[in-house]
């Protein structure tokens, strides 16, 4: 026993792979059972066996997505607490959003532009992906010294260099994107280490 | 004679604040002809005479949505270079972004999320105007007393602040998102006017 359903766990996560990178290119709205279906050459019905809706299947690419930014990311563990850690954070986030298997770069962060304004299970999936991604950001600065200080800020000046790197490096093709990044980085951590 | 020509850019003003609605909500590709005179009641012909494209419909409109936002800077001169003139020019970035005849949020910022990686005419327009608007926040950072900091860095992280706070604001709902956007400038403020 068990063999089937690790293969059908590793159809599942080859299917989500390729949704990701449809949803990176066209956008999560651009996902549908039926493009998808396309992509990898399988029939509709056996897609709709896996996911059953269009709503489930962006909720399960989104969900693949923040999943492989979190195993990147787990490596970061071994820098100690604080700058060094938010370093490696920044790096593996900047590498994602340039991931040449990502065509049309992060797709969560296209979904929250694409779904912000729509009710629904989609937008409620990214606002809880969201809200844990804060969470971990805000995390991330409870190892400075002056915990005072207000960590919920100090994660959305950091989610801000991600986005800001984002728009600079695919929109602009800026080649200082990334310098600009990692200065933007050393002057929050900077703010972070100094007294309120 | 003038007044049919007045009439003309009346008429075409119009259409195109229907049509940075219309991108607000859908996206710049949910932007067509077709769905822009649905939304007018007009004749497709008559757009078509308008614009000629949905390329050129796309880019006019970008072009419009930019002219919306420098209209409203406007007033940000009466304040001093400086401090006070980023603070305003916040503001109105805020506003805009919340304005709720936008009801999917900045057309521009969304569709630098759809384009950034596609080619062609809607692109280059994009990026003609996202550096000019660099350009714009780089040149707020003239006034301070240290020209030898980098004010291309200075107005990546000046533009971080709006892209947050889109997020935030559109996306988590976050109450906090202003006072954060706020407190992020401040520090960015105390940034630029430290020496090097």
């Amino acid at each position: 026993m068990g063999v089937p359903a690790e293969k059908g766990m590793a159809t599942r996560a080859r299917i989500l792979d390729a949704a990701v990178r449809l949803a990176s290119r066209d956008g999560l709205e651009g996902l549908t059972i039926g493009s998808l279906a396309e992509a990898l050459a399988m029939s509709k019905s056996g897609l709709f066996a896996h996911f059953g809706s269009k709503d489930a299947l962006q909720v399960a690419t989104l969900e693949h997505a923040a999943e492989l930014v979190r195993a990147r990311a787990a490596g970061v563990a071994q820098a100690p607490p604080g700058p060094e850690r938010l370093r490696r954070v920044l790096e593996v986030t900047l590498d994602w959003i340039d991931d040449p298997e990502l065509p049309g770069g992060c797709p969560i962060t296209g979904a929250c532009i694409e779904f912000d304004d729509r009710e629904g299970p989609v937008r409620e999936a990214l606002e809880r992906l969201q809200r844990a991604t804060h969470q971990r950001a805000a995390e991330l600065f409870d190892a400075f010294r002056h915990p005072s200080r207000d960590r919920d800020l100090l994660a959305f000046q950091f989610r801000a260099i991600g986005l800001a790197y984002h728009h600079a490096a695919r929109m602009l093709r800026e080649p200082r994107a990334r310098a600009w990044a990692r200065s933007a980085l050393e002057s929050l951590i900077e703010q972070a280490s100094r007294p309120v």
